[in-house]
């Protein structure tokens, strides 16, 4: 029923025509790439992902995974999907050759992973967790703890995981209590107790290497005394070799509303014997080894919402398209009228205009942060690496909490468009929405993004990431400006980011202030409204390339993609306005209301 | 785990302080009654639904209907609940005590109602449908149909439902094609297929009165030709005994994303042998009979997404109050402060009065329009009758759209507060915000309600129901003016309610313009910013009565009367006014998008 699980046309518009990322190819590392091999990669990635990767994606969700002694057992459907994604060295698209990466710029990484994600994010969990615990190995790891992790975990022979939460240390990780004490040997005993662990333990590889952040015996409280610790399922002999079992126990998994192909277990550490681990890095640095991948896997979360709203929008066009419903807005009264397809109504065209408008903004923000990665990698100089890296930071909060919720709202409106039909298992929107909607919380729930954007982006940076934010969106704005046919869009997304500015330097001076904690009440709307300002920006920028190529035989193409930022800057950029006016400086009523009268 | 399901205290502020309903209780239709009377049966409607309704909700989920050989099964738990429900009398609330009735005020039964719809959506929808088939034979039927069929549908000794939806024929209703032929006995004999059926087949009742729209032979096409014909499941003999089976054939019930307690099903009629049926009302007034319920439906299907939210804030709010995790904000740096609960964390607080602020909005909203069709009822002069019945008119798309949109938003706001726990089964949420979306979809989609609110209640009109409900708003305004303390907020509204009254009188006029499709592109967005300025509207209503109790012992529960509204009047309030810039009258883009650009 579902065929076409991303947008290709728009995704060459953003990589080629809005980001122009050829011109990674004029550095040193990208020398043996070419646009040809970019391309072959992406048409791969669709392939293999339509074909191959989708049609496990309602499987996983019917069949979910079992649980019996101990033991995790995942649909079969994943097994061919999950060797071939790692055979086709899908794992590690971006890293080093050496450890089976495959080299590339993290925006091309980021186009075939859409398709991907689209198409099956149980999948997507596998490597992203390989990858994780990989990368910060490779980081942070001994060359011995590299040489025999990295690419195992990289190629996806072995599976990876992130042991972090536990029953009382959840978004505050400094209060984990697992322990650590060391051997004789120089590695570490663990105990203790974590929940919540995604693909904790399965049976589709051989082996799985745990990061645990653990507390060595006698380390300080909270987060400064937290250790990395790497833990093999079964333990890794010096020589590569498997030795015997390792004690971590799975002692549940839990029924959700989605992802039912994808376990989330507790696991018990050292309950029943020896759970033996490597220490990663220095002792007491566990955090900021960890916040290393952190970045990556906002993103990738980030990419989690996005792509369920992308593909919801697809498959609520498709639908708009064939269901045959009502008569035409003008000939409301004539009963003799034919029915049409419902794409015709006016509030359906609203409807999939706004999801499009926010999927095609989405799209272009993460690419964007994706490119800005690049450009940090490939700068020449310190001031543009710190640049690109200042846009990167201050954009990675706003891709995980926006795209998440707006990906979802996506979903919802898409439901909407389906109708009754859209509420059943039959049509495919009712699992991306249950599917979606953990996105918002886990990895950092976007409470904690706007905290992390308003304390850490804004204020602990002293605004510099802002500016160098504002200095983007106002180029973009003097361009648009230019051609007479979007003057008027420009001018309200200036007005818009003038009002941004303000808002944000106004909000960061009460962090200072006796009312600091009405800054924070105000954090997450802040960030919304952002995302907002920000996939204006993206349109407009959109709208100014189309403007110029509007004699093409693409004409429909561009012209679309003017009409979709006229939709966004006309219909939804004026309610961002309203919910920068809604940020409020003085005592905000959320945090006076008395706790008896909630 | 979930013992409070409704908020008791807020319920009676809005019965006794919000309205003053002790005013019905001098009319002479409820001489009768007193307010000790309505107390003991909404504490009776509170206890049973805690006690008996409740527990079976979640089994209703995990358990859901099984279909074989063209039966349906519904969860023995609710077997229990289902014969308490009707045996206590809360089929009929409203009705006629001679029909089995209670002969309550709308008022009164819509509060009954919060409590057993938060308690088990399931159970209502049997009280839904028996209701609204026992009406439509009450109000249109002959004497010998109403003897046969009321009671026994009010008492819920038998069960109800409503085929309208044909796979060609859903929003688009005169497009059904079920057709009708008159035997010789006066009864007719019925042919066609009918989906999405809510508790079409169920195993709970000894038999189904089930209203059908279908098409005489011969009858004109579309709306103008449909009739409405009670088809028994069993036939009913004319001394009331069951006669032989009728051929309403179950083919098939849905696998939905929610309320699986409850069939969806697909009827086919006369398939196999002889499918009978009496005509109800005259021949093509079907539409007509079916409307005079809809209304009824509608506050109904507002409600329940009403209670859904209400519902899933009081456990957000609980686990707020008992989940430990980070430390206060103004002693965020020192990791040894002690947790504290996250009702502490300002951004936990700004979502729980986020909620908090529209549950309680809603909640005013609903019952001011039950409110206003008990004042219809007992009106004593053809003014006042026309005044309160167009209120009931304009209000009940808001009431059905806005709550069912807002409410399914407090439950993913109370999902982000429980975090991971959230997204799991364990706790109820997941369940309530997946049972709460099908309300947006079903009896008249929210598009429809848009519709139906820009073109009849609006337009319609000619702006006289608009004109009643800005009178009403202004009063409030006025008096709310002359206290000091929220002057301010009456400012914020008056200038929401005058800008609301100017987009709906031009968007009215656009609708007799060329631009007509682009003022039904902006129907939607303009019924949501109503309910927008009507929720602000009840939050100064009652910020005004707690003003003047704060003196009182409950203060605290009154000075949050006054920081929620100030919270909704401040916080979302403007971004209402955000969403009446968007309200285009050009021609808006979504209308102007080429079809292949989508």
């Amino acid at each position: 029923m579902l065929t076409k699980i991303a947008d290709q046309r728009d995704i060459d518009f953003v990589l080629y025509e809005q980001l122009g990322i050829e011109s990674l190819l004029t550095s040193k590392k990208y020398q043996d790439f070419n646009k040809k091999m970019f391309d072959m990669v992406l048409k791969e990635a669709k392939n293999i992902s339509v074909k191959e990767f989708l049609p496990a994606c309602a499987e996983c969700d019917k069949v979910g995974v079992t649980f019996k002694d101990n033991m995790v057992t995942v649909p079969d459907c994943l097994r061919k999907p999950h060797h071939l994604l790692f055979k086709g060295e899908w794992g590690a698209l971006t890293e080093d050759p050496e450890y089976g990466g495959q080299g590339l710029p993290f925006t091309i990484a980021q186009a075939a992973m859409e398709y991907i994600t689209a198409a099956n994010q149980i999948l997507v969990s596998y490597i992203w967790l390989g990858h994780g615990a990989g990368k910060m190995i490779e980081l942070s790891g001994t060359q011995k703890q590299k040489d025999l992790f990295v690419e195992k975990l990289y190629t996806g022979e072995w599976g990876g995981s992130m042991l972090l939460t536990e029953p009382e240390a959840g978004s505050d990780v400094g209060a984990l209590t697992t322990s650590a004490k060391k051997m004789d040997d120089g590695t570490y005993e663990l105990t203790g107790n974590k929940i919540f662990i995604t693909n904790g333990e399965q049976n589709l590889t051989d082996n799985i290497i745990h990061p645990v952040l653990a507390r060595i015996e006698g380390a300080p409280q909270g987060t400064k005394g937290i250790s990395l610790f790497i833990v093999p399922k079964i333990w890794v002999n010096d020589d590569g070799s498997l030795g015997e079992h390792n004690d971590v126990l799975c002692t549940g998994v839990e029924e959700k509303m989605g992802l039912h192909g994808s376990p989330t277990c507790s696991l018990s550490l050292g309950s029943r014997g020896k759970c033996r681990g490597l220490l990663l890095g220095e002792a007491n640095k566990g955090m900021e080894i960890m916040f290393h991948m952190m970045n990556e896997v906002r993103l990738e979360v980030g990419t989690q919402g996005f792509t369920s709203g992308s593909l919801a929008y697809l498959c609520a066009l498709d639908h708009a398209k064939q269901r045959r419903q009502g008569r035409s807005i003008e000939k409301v009264g004539d009963e003799e009228a034919a029915q049409v397809p419902i794409i015709q109504h006016p509030d359906v065209r609203r409807m999939l205009l706004r999801m499009k408008s926010y999927v095609e903004g989405m799209r272009s923000l993460i690419y964007y942060t994706a490119f800005c990665m690049d450009k940090k990698e490939l700068a020449d100089n310190d001031e543009e690496r710190d640049r690109q890296s200042k846009l990167v930071e201050i954009l990675t909060p706003v891709v995980k909490a926006y795209s998440t919720e707006k990906g979802f709202d996506v979903c919802v409106e898409a439901m909407q468009v389906l109708g009754g039909y859209g509420y059943t298992r039959e049509y495919p929107v009712e699992q991306i929405l249950r599917d979606c909607k953990i996105a918002s919380i886990y990895e950092g729930s976007n409470g904690i993004q706007a905290m992390d954007f308003l304390g850490r982006k804004l204020f602990g940076n002293k605004g510099k990431a802002l500016d160098c934010l504002v200095k983007e969106m106002k180029e973009c704005v003097a361009v648009a400006k230019e051609h007479k046919a979007i003057k008027d869009l420009a001018t309200d997304v200036e007005k818009a980011v003038d009002k941004l500015e303000e808002i944000c330097r106004n909000t960061m001076g009460v962090i200072m202030s006796r009312q600091m904690p009405s800054a924070f009440a105000s954090a997450h709307p802040l960030l919304d409204v952002t995302g907002d300002v920000i996939v204006a920006w993206m349109h407009l920028w959109r709208a100014t390339l189309a403007q110029t190529r509007l004699d093409s035989k693409d004409r429909i193409f561009y012209q679309g993609k003017i009409t979709t930022a006229q939709f966004f800057i006309k219909t939804i950029l004026p309610v961002a306005m309203g919910k920068l006016d809604a940020v409020t400086y003085e005592e905000n009523p959320a945090v006076i209301m008395e706790e008896g009268a909630f």
